[in-house]
Formats: C-alpha cells, sequence, structure tokens
C-alpha cells in the first residue's frame, strides 16, 4: 500500500524551493518530462519511492511573498515555461497554506530550545494534520558563514544545557533547523553549504532519534564539472599545476554570496573537494553577484597542465546553466531515495548520496563515476 | 630475469613516433618525470613490465628524414624541450640504425604476400639481432580513409588467395602493415583510425598466431573529453540536445586529415563514440588544417543540453594541447601493458585497454570511467 | 509635415521580418525601449527620419503562415516576451492584410518580366492605398546560391530582352524582386549575401529610376566582432596567423544554410570581410545547423597571431545571441536612413551605410570604427 | 645626421624591460622582424623617429641579476627563442654594464631630494658619456600602490620643501624616480599604474623643464580588447548589462599583484577605462598569480548584454598572451616617439599616446579606434 511522503522545505519561498514545488506539480499534472531527476532513471525497485502523487509539500521561511508570486518572478527570468506557470499557479497557493515562518535570530525571543520547539511542533502538525508515513525536512535556506567552533558542537549535553540558556545563541539558524528536524523525528538533508547538521553532537541526536541524515552542499555546476574532469587527468598521470575558477550569478543566491563573509562556507567547501581530488595546487576562485544574470550562472574555470616533456597544456570550460533547474530534480530525488532510507530503517550519515553533494557527509569520496556507481549498488538493494 | 622486448613503431618518423623515442630516451636518462605514463601510477605488479632500459626501438616509415632531425624539428615547435633533444640526439641515431623502408603501393612491386613477407622479416631479423623476448608492432603510420567492405577482409582462406595474386591490392597498407606484424608472430596495437587489424580474417590470424592486440585510435584530446562528460549527462538524467566540436591542428596529422577522404575515418571513429554515449543528436564536426599551430590541437565543443522544466543551458570547453605529447606516454604505456599480457599467454582483442582508445576493440564500453576501472582490475591480476 | 513612409518586406514572414514588425509595433505602443536602434543614437536631425507612427509595413513571401502565428512561434523560442506578444498580436493581423505572394520560379508561369510586372504592381497598389510618400524595398528572404555570371547581368538592354522570354529564368529571385522595387521607383536594400541587387544592370536601373539602395549581408555577429577586432591587430602591428571560426544556428536561416550550396554566398561574403581586413590567412569556416539552438546563434572565433620575438598568442570567443533580435532594428534604422537619403536625392549605392552590411557595396571599408565614423558624418549632414 | 637616443628604463631588470633590451639588440642584429612594433608601419617621416641602431640603453633597478641571466629564464619560460638569446647574450651584459642601482625607501638615508639627485646625476651621466642628444626615461618598475593625496603632491612648492626634509617621505619610489627624470631634463613615460607622474606638481616641474611625458599603464591585453570592443556595443545601442573579468598571470608581475593592496591601482586603472566607455555597470573584476603560467597571461570576459525586444545576450573572450612580449615592443615605439615628440619641441602630457595606455594622461578618449587615429594624425605630423 503507497503511504505518502511529507518534503519539508526550509527556505520554502526561495529559488531552489518554488522551482522544485513547481516541478513536481507539473510532473504530477504530466506537464513535463522528468528530465533532471535521477531517480526515474536509477535501476531499482521504484515502489519503494514515494510517487509525485504522494509527496505533500509545506516548509519554513522568514520572508512571506506568495509562493505563487515567487514563481511568477521566475517564470520572468525564464527559468519556469509560462504555460506551467500558470497551470500550477492555483496549486502553489495551496501549498502556500501549509508554509509557517521560519527562525530568525533577530525576529526570535527567548531560548533556542523554544525555537526548536516552535519549528519541530509545525513539523509535527504538518505530519499529522496531512496524515504522513514520514516528512523529509531538506534545508535550502540562504548559504549562512562558517560558524567558530565551539565545545557545545561537540557534546549533545553540554548542547543541549546551552541551548535552554535564553541569554545563548550558540547554533546558527541553519543548525537550529536542523536540531528540529531531528527532534520531530523526521530525516533531514542539507542542501546548503551551512553549519545545518555538521557537528558530532547533531550526529549524536540523529543516532538517538535514529533518523538518517544526507549532505552538504548541493552539487550543480562548476563544482560537478570538477568531480567529472579531475580524476580523468589523475588517471591518464597528468600533472595539474593549477584551477582556476570564476562564478557568476545573480538571484538571491548570487546576492547573499557577494558578501564575502557568506560565501566563505561555499568557497571553503569547493576547495576541499578539488584539494581531494588532485592534491594542492594554485586554485583562485571567485563568487561574483551579477544580478542581470537572474537565474542563470555562468562559470569559467581554466586548469593548466603539464603532459609529457613538460609540455605545458590547458583546458578551460564554460557552463551556462540556470542554477535552481539543476538544483530542483535533485531536492525531489533526496526526498525520495531518504524517504525510502529511513522506511528502510537506514540511520546516520548516507555516504551513498555523494553523487549529490559538493561536500559529502560521511565519506571523502569525490570522484562522480565512483559516487555514482555508490548510488547505482545502494539504491538497487533498497 | 628481466627480459628485452621490441618496440616496433610503424610511422616510426612521425611525430607520435618520434616524441615516444625522444621521451624514451630522456626517460632511461632520468632527464624527465614519468608524466603522462599512466603505467607508472597503476597498482600492479611493476616487474611484469618491461623496463624503459629494456625497450629496443626499431620501426618502418617510408619517408626517409633522420630521427634527429624530425626531434630538432619538434624541439623548435616548443614540443621537446632543447636540452632533452641535446642530451638524446647520439641515441636517436642509434635507434635510426633500426629503421627500414615501410610498404607504400605506389613504390611496390610484386603481390601483397611480397609485401608482407618482407615486412615480416624485417621484424624477425630485428628481434633475433637484438636478442629479444617479443616485439610489439604498433601503428602510428598516417591515417587512412575507410576501405569498402570486401569478402576477403571477411574469411582468412579468401584473404590468403588474394595477397598472393599480384594483379590484386584488397589490403590498405595499415592492414598489410598488421598482417605482416602477425605473421612474425607480433601482438600487434592500433593507434591509428586506419582499417589494420580491423577485420575479421585479421582476428583469425591473430588467434592461430595466439598474439594479443588491442586499438583502435588513441584517445587523447576532445573524445577523451566526450567519453569523461558524456557519463555526467547521463547520470544526471540531463537531456544533451546537441554536441557540436571543431578540431583545429596543424603537423603532418593535420596536414593528412585536411583531406576529407583521409578524415573520414576519423570522424566516423569520433561519432560512434558520441552516439554510443548519448544517442543519436545533433553532432556537427570539424577538423580543419592549421599549419600555424604546428604540433598543438585546439578543440572547441559546445554542448547544449536541457533541464528540468525545459530549462536551455550549455557546456563548452576549449582543449589546447600538445597532441603528441599526450600520445607518446601511451604508446609507451601499450608497449608495456600488451608485453606483459603477451607473456603472460593472452590473445585476441585485448578490450581492457579501451582506456586508451577511442574506438575500442573487443567491447562497447566508451564510458572513460568504466574504463579506467577495467584497465585497473585488468593490470592488477597481470 | 511629416510623411509616412512604407516598409515593404520580401520575406515578411520570415524570422528577422517578424522580429521586426513586432517591435515596430511593441516601440510605437511604447511597451518596449529602442534597444539596439543605431538611429535613436545617431546625432542628427531626427525631423528627417520616419517615426515609429509613419511607418506602414506591406511585403512578400512564399509562405502562408499567418504573421501572429509566427510572431507566437518567436515567442515561444524565447525571443519575444509573451506580454509584447499578446499586446502586439492584433496589430500584427491588420498588417498580415499587407501581405502578399511572392515570386517562387517553380510556381511562377510565364516569363520574368511578367512576374517583375506583378511583384512591382503589388508595391505600387500598396503606396497608393496608404497614400505613402515612398516606399522602401527591404529583401530579408532567405539566402540563395551565388549564380553564374552572364552577359545579361552586366549590361541593361541585355537583361531586358532576357526577361521578356517565357523561356529564359536568368535572375534568381532575389534579384527578380530587386528588379521589381526599381522599377516601381523604390529604394532598395539588401539584408542577404544573395545576388540581389549586386550587379551592373540593376545599378544601371538604378540609377535610371534615380533610387539610392544598400546592402549587403547584414552585419550581425561574429562578422561583426571580426571587423572591430581584426583591426586592433593592424593597428598594433600583431601577425594573426590563422582565423577559425564555427557557427551554429538554428531557425529558418540554419535550416537553410545547412545546405552546402546555400550557404556557399554566405561563407563568400564572411570570407571577402576577413581577408580584406587582414589579408590572406588561413581561415576555415563552418555554418551548422543545430536545431535546438532555435533562434540563437552560437558563434567561436580563434585567432592564432604572433607577437614580439615570435611570441605565439590567441584570441578565442563565443558570441551567444538572438539572431533576429540583432538584426530586426537594424532593418528598421535601414528603412528610416534609406527613406531619408531618398527624400533628400542621394541615387545609387550608398556606402556610408557599410556600418550595417558584411558586404559593403560602393565601398571595401571594412573596419567597423571606421564605417561608424562614415555613418555618423553622413547621418549628420541629412 | 642622425643622433644617438637614450633609453633609460626605471625597473631595467624586470620582464618587460628585459624582452624591450633583447628585442632591441635583436632587431638591431636583423634576428627578428618587428612585430608588435607600431611605428613601423606609421605612415609618417620615420626619420625622425631614433633608428634601432642608435637606441643607448642604460637603467635603474633594486636587485641585481645580471640582465644576461634574467634574458635566460625569459628564454626557459618560452618568451624569448633560444637562439636569440644566445645572440645577443654578449650585448646584454654590454647593456648591464649602464645599469646602477635604483632608489628604495628601506635602504635610503637622506632626504628624497638627495635620493633624486643620486638618481638624476646618474641618468645625466649616462648621457654625457654616451654622448646622446636626449634621454627618455621609461618606468618599468613593479607596480606600487596608490598614495593618499597630500597637498605637497598639488603644489610644487610645498612639495620642493618636503624633499628636502630627511624626515619625510612624501613620494613613492615611482614618483622620486618621474621626479629625477625630469630633474635630469629628461622626457618621461609611465609604463604602470604607480603614482609616478600623475601629480599636478610633478606637472608644473615638466612644464618647467619644457619635456613631454606620457602615461599611464601600458594597455596590452584584456583592457586593450575592452577598448576595441565596448565602442562596439555604444555604436549599435546595445544595452551592456555586466561585464567580469578574471585575470591569470604568472612572472613577477602576476606575483606582486597578488598582493591586494599592490593590485588595486592596476584594478582602478582598469575599471576607470570601462566605466569612461559604457557608463557605470556590474563590473567584478579579479587578478590572480598564477606562478606556473610563467610569463603568460591569460585573460577571461563575459559580458552580457540585452538587445531589440529584451533579448539577453552574451560575449566571452579568453586570452592568452605573453605580457611581457605585447609591451616590449611599445616600450621600444614610446622611446621613439616621445624623443620625435622632444626634438620637435613638445611639452607636458602627450595625450596622443592614449592608444599604448589604459589610464591615457592628458585625455578621456579610451576607445581605442579613436585613439588610433589621433596618433596617426599626430605621428603624420611629426
Ligand atoms: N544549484 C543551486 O541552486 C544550488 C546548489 C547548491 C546549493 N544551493 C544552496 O541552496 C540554497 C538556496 O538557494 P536559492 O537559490 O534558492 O536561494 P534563495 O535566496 O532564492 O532562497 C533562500 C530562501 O531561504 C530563506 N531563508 C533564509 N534564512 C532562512 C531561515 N533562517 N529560515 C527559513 N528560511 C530562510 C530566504 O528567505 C529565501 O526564501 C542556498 O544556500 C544555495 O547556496 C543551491
Ligand atoms: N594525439 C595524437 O597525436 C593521436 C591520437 C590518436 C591517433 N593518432 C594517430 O597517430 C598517427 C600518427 O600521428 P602523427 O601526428 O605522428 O602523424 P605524422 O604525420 O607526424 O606521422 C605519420 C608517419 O607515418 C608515416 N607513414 C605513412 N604511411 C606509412 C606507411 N605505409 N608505412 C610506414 N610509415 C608510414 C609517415 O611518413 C609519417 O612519418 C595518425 O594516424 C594519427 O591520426 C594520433
Ligand atoms: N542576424 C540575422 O538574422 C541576419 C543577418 C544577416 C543576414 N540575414 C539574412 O536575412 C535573411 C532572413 O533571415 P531569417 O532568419 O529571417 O530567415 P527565415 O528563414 O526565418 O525567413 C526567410 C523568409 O523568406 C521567405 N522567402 C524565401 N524565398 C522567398 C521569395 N522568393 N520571396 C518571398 N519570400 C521568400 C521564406 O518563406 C521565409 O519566410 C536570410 O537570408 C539571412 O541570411 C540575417
Ligand atoms: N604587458 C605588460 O607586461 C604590462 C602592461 C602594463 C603595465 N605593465 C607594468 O610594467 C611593470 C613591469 O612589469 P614586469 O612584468 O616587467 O614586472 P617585473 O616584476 O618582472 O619587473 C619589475 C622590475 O622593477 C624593479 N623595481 C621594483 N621597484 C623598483 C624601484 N623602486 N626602482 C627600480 N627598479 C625597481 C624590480 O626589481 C623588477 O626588476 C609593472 O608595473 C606592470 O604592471 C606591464
Ligand atoms: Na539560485
Ligand atoms: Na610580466
Amino acid at each position: 500500500m503507497r503511504q505518502r511522503s511529507g518534503l519539508w522545505l526550509m527556505g520554502a519561498r526561495g529559488s531552489v524551493a518554488t522551482t522544485a514545488v513547481t516541478g513536481l506539480l507539473a510532473l504530477r499534472a504530466g506537464l513535463i518530462r522528468p528530465v533532471g531527476c535521477v531517480t526515474e532513471r536509477l535501476e531499482m525497485d521504484h515502489s519503494v519511492l514515494p510517487a509525485w502523487d504522494d509527496i505533500v509539500v509545506g516548509g519554513h521561511d522568514i520572508v512571506s511573498i506568495p509562493l505563487d508570486k515567487r514563481a511568477e518572478q521566475l517564470a520572468e527570468s525564464g527559468l519556469i515555461p509560462h504555460s506551467v506557470f500558470t497551470a500550477v499557479a492555483p496549486g502553489l497557493r495551496a501549498v502556500d497554506t501549509e508554509l509557517r515562518d521560519g527562525y530568525h535570530p533577530v525576529t526570535h525571543t527567548g531560548s533556542l530550545a523554544d525555537a526548536v520547539a516552535r519549528l519541530a511542533g509545525d513539523i509535527e502538525e504538518f505530519r499529522t494534520r496531512n496524515d504522513l508515513a514520514r516528512v523529509v525536512v531538506v534545508n535550502v535556506t540562504s548559504t549562512e558563514p562558517p560558524v567558530p567552533a565551539m565545545p557545545e558542537h561537540q557534546d549533545f549535553d553540554l548542547l543541549v544545557q546551552a541551548l535552554n540558556d535564553p541569554q545563548r545563541t550558540v547554533l546558527p539558524p541553519s543548525s537550529v533547523g536542523a536540531y528540529a528536524a531531528l527532534t520531530a523525528g523526521c530525516p533531514y538533508v542539507d542542501f546548503t553549504p551551512s553549519p545545518g547538521i555538521k557537528m558530532p553532537a547533531m550526529d549524536e541526536l540523529a543516532r538517538r532519534k535514529a533518523v538518517p541524515y544526507a549532505g552538504a552542499d548541493g552539487k550543480t555546476g562548476e563544482t560537478l564539472l570538477r568531480t567529472v574532469l579531475a580524476p580523468m587527468f589523475t588517471a591518464r598521470a597528468l600533472n595539474v599545476r593549477s584551477w582556476a575558477g570564476t562564478n557568476l550569478l545573480g538571484g538571491g543566491d548570487g546576492a547573499n554570496l557577494a558578501d564575502p563573509e557568506q560565501a566563505k562556507g561555499k568557497l571553503e567547501s569547493k576547495a576541499r573537494g578539488l584539494h581531494n581530488l588532485i592534491g594542492e595546487v594554485t586554485a583562485p576562485l571567485h563568487i561574483d553577484n551579477v544580478p542581470d544574470l537572474a537565474e542563470r550562472k555562468v562559470a569559467w574555470d581554466y586548469v593548466s597542465f603539464e603532459g609529457f616533456l613538460g609540455a605545458k597544456m590547458s583546458l578551460q570550460f564554460t557552463w551556462d546553466g540556470y542554477d535552481s533547474a539543476l538544483a530542483a530534480p535533485l531536492v525531489l530525488d533526496l526526498h525520495r531515495l531518504v524517504s525510502a532510507a529511513h522506511a528502510d530503517g537506514q540511520t546516520g550519515a548516507l555516504s551513498e548520496l555523494a553523487f549529490f553533494f559538493k561536500d559529502p557527509l560521511g565519506t571523502d569520496e569525490h570522484r562522480f563515476a565512483e559516487q555514482t556507481r555508490m548510488l547505482a549498488e545502494w539504491a538497487a538493494q533498497l
């Protein structure tokens, strides 16, 4: 018997979230083909995955623009076809009734434990109200800067104490959200490079709650290509000397990452991957906010390498994509796969989902082809 | 006990061959590091591979420019460092004494069987004179156009008859060379897209002689990237709509491929790979002769693809490489691996060497990451 | 007192024509800004130019798809904003009533003189019916292949004789159109590389009719960049060694130019310009039909050049544009400027309009900056 | 009668200087053609220009590596052909005897006036010793950061006072050099973006000494292209929305500009030009130090622009050049032209030399084609 499964989006009114929900409604209505949906082509028992019809959406956000207005903006920027927007607008308005106010340190009064309780309550009510077998929480909020390491992040008991102290704010919003998700007994996916669930104390909580989680930072552009291309140089024994990159992006993500402090986490997660793949090379990397690109991202990489007899050669590429169109189907895929893992009783970091992430939790495997194989084998056994 | 192994180059005075020999002498003298040599980084029993010191070079060519003069030209075009050239020039002159006149239909008198006998004789004398455990013949002659299919190519006995008829020329030069190699009991590698060994009758001969062979068409640039990138689109369920390519190259290969008839084989072997990877898409492809690039090849590919909600996106890359610097270490690797396979008693098409080729013999696997894994597993068992 | 001026489009249902008419209606309604309209920024007496409100459109085509349907297709391919399409659809239907069947050799019966009379009659009736001061005929039909030179193209009297012979077809359709335009006393603009007006006999007719004309082949992409960039190399005494180009295009133009015979004229007009600018260099050039690009054109050029001490350097660019969005405002500009030239009594080839063309008539000046200056000076004196 | 003219290089052991001197010696010996030398192709009275044989080189630097060693390094990095290096090495050693220690604040004791006197003395002795008609001083030292504005930079008398105060250091090294050049009665060229001569007090001194000067910051790559391409968008009324740039460079300049403080002047001079050409647009710009590129510079620019009906289009280019090979012939050209201007009695900022500079002194004209014309007209009148 089919069970209904909840998709709770933290950052539900953002570009990625709105595109994912619009696409889900369009898939359900048969308006589009599932291009970009990896689960559709995996060789596996598809009955363990929630069907498009069985996914119910809710979420948190800190802005209040109605979901259909947000989708209309995305249609104007060329990301969503006008005909699709028109057809799904009523469905978007229905989803809008399931959205709740997110947590923001500036507006919140009380302890972090209060915030957690409020967020977890929203999710639990959503689960009960819609009679859902489970809810997978996916974080697609704006990227946050890294946080300084604190003992409370290492030790679950210390963390609980600190959360109850109304004078302290030991967790950034993404981690408050992750904590709330786990508290509500929900599997969690971090699609951003924010601190989120990446703390030993949080892993401890996930294990206590016996839920699986996955992350971090969706891999959809420059980094995807790097994890595809870098292993080629290694396999051919070619000596990469430098790998420079420039990312131009508009949209909410571009505006946010224009702030060097916010960009830091993103730049760090990108750099970690590259060094893991080819070692320490000169690798200048930039993220620039170029508002007129709207929802597009343009990435240019220049790889300088040395071959036999010291020959100096280069590879450069330009990637021109709609960031959220690349991300949204992966959000749906992650919902489906993590739902199935939860149903299967899996817990802790799902390293087999490295395929989806720039900074995979639970593994150091960055090579895309290897990640593809890990995913295929894992999915085949679900 | 170490055995000496012969490397017989068909096309020994060409750019790839000269670079391979120069590099071998430089490696032997410790002048360069083995960048680009795949065998150096494979995890395997390295003692089964001929050491640089144990490889003895001979070959056929139809031009008579001394090998050191050819190397000097390549130094002038920036491919070989001047200091390396100076150091190995005496060694190149020594190799020159082992080179013999190749077969060319225009200058040859007599039957093809006579030609085969002469070529095979040269190789056998080389083996005896140098007291070699075996000789691996590698074809790096100029690319030939495809040949029309004939019954003689299908049936070994028919072929033998035809070869003895002085009025017929049923095989192109590359296949005459392959036939001679097999006749001499030598393993054979086809680094070109020419007809060479790609005929059932030739496979029959290889099996009778119990020798292994590998091919075809070294994968060093645009196609290498295509076999790396195309699986990414598939894995991510992205819909490639078109994949256009332009190759600019100078050098002997550029001049030869400027002739559309000669280029046909190359274009066909490139196209086959792409279609195998992503199905039938619009894929215009050009090879242009641009003499001022000398030994460099510049390839530009533009991939247009569709994502979620019909989003139109693109990836383009420019590869700027020294073609022969990419090819030469692979020629040495192939010599080593095919020598080891021969010592190991393997026969027929070595499909596990697909990693090296645009148009792999014995398999349809074009995905580079899979080929890398096949190679690693095979080498580990040698 | 303002006078109304006719714009007669040969190829009125094509992509360029439809975009020009849609844009004109949108400008008139104040829906868009005149981006890409050169006349708007020229320093000149703007009162000599027809205002958007004063331009009346008619034309010939050989297909019968309604203009609003054609515009809808262009809206779907992203070229025309949906909101603009909706607003101007009634206007497009009104223009549609002014469109007539064009000349096509396959459907025509009778002499070419009959064809000319019919086309000229259509234009004259349009002028009278709408009470227009003048009609400028602009050729935006599909590109035709070059025609073999004939004595009739050189000598006006011979030509007239041949046109009256029902057994002969000495002119291609574009030239039949040009002849009809001149016969009707209309200034003529050739936006295509087709033979059109480029014959001494046609120039003779223009002089007899005392009308000005301009052409040929609108300069909107790769060639525009070449005429901008090539003079830089010259000014800096840098030695261009080769200039390779690849053009990927979809749309009607792409389909048509996929035929090598049709593409010949285009390739020739492109090559002439480059050689005029930097002399004879290696310059392979391709035009590929890539239907999924729809109305976009992607051009990649790779320039290899030599500097001081023989240093080998390169410049490459990728141009990604909507071809018709680049062409359409120029069609409106040309209408305005040629109208003004006609009102001013100018006759023959308007070499000062070289700025707009790949293969400028009446001058050998290809350098874009010089052309810009020639245009500015000429317009200032109108 | 021919007169000999001195070329005094501030930064004489740097990459640009060494390439210029090597090239001059090679031109003199007839070993190379004057590719990249603009004066060779200007239509003018060439007898007013110093011939290659009549240029005598001296200079200051703060490092002591012999000029031939420096040239050898440049030969190893592929910038100077080995054969040329070998042929001119003795000539480089001869020039080395004319090089003197430059001024550096860290090693200098005494007032800036003392420093000026010492530097000016070096130049005057060089002029006398070699019996030169004049000496043109060209600044090719490492780029300095901008300096805070001070009243002494505005007012010549205040400046003189401050220079005599041994406790003050009101001028950066580049300006000390410029002051010394003017003091010695020498024309001055600033090939760098450093403060140098760009102060009203310095202009006052130049006028008192009745010498011409030119600058600033040689235009050889990305900025050259920008001043060529930006006017195209303006001429075609296309709306540039953003213009992003990334520069990868190795060499001494790369290492120096890796320091954000040092890069500031360069980034500012680049940005000023772009804004002058197309107004205020989003224009992120990066300079990265990529040591393995050695003497090469790779620049990538991405221009996003809007056309008719709001069509979104883009142009991107990659420039791959040897920075010093582009700069060196311009240093020779500037020496020749400024020599001729001095002989002609011209004084103050030579705005007609804007063609050579990113940040032209004496004019706001950044459009390359206009600059080319200004230069041609000016040179024709010399
Ligand atoms: N291809 C991709 O688009 C891609 C790839 C990898 C990672 N990501 C990450 O996904 C995230 C979302 O990207 P986007 O383009 O949708 O950005 P966006 O700016 O459009 O959306 C972010 C949304 O999060 C909301 N938000 C911010 N703080 C919140 C909080 N504390 N609680 C609840 N909601 C909050 C914002 O109001 C906004 O609606 C970013 O962190 C981005 O880095 C995106
Ligand atoms: N990266 C690469 O360089 C690369 C990759 C894949 C395949 N290949 C293939 O390798 C081959 C060699 O490339 P190259 O750049 O060295 O070309 P090249 O033109 O420099 O050398 C070819 C040599 O073969 C000789 N030759 C021609 N016909 C012969 C015959 N019948 N017998 C003996 N010798 C003959 C020629 O005289 C010449 O010396 C080409 O077929 C090329 O397509 C090269
Ligand atoms: N940037 C540009 O778009 C650009 C630049 C330079 C030149 N051009 C030229 O402009 C022309 C039009 O381009 P397009 O993209 O609009 O092509 P298109 O194929 O969309 O339109 C051509 C139209 O001409 C019509 N036609 C063909 N033969 C005709 C005839 N004998 N009489 C009347 N109509 C006829 C066709 O039916 C079609 O409607 C082409 O020749 C193209 O090469 C375009
Ligand atoms: N295409 C180009 O190469 C180009 C274009 C525009 C501007 N420039 C400018 O030209 C300058 C030189 O470039 P480069 O590549 O030769 O750099 P470089 O680092 O190779 O050389 C600079 C030289 O200046 C010397 N120097 C530093 N301070 C000095 C001082 N106070 N007095 C005397 N000498 C001093 C250094 O020791 C060094 O030898 C840089 O400022 C660069 O920005 C170069
Ligand atoms: Na986004
Ligand atoms: Na430099």
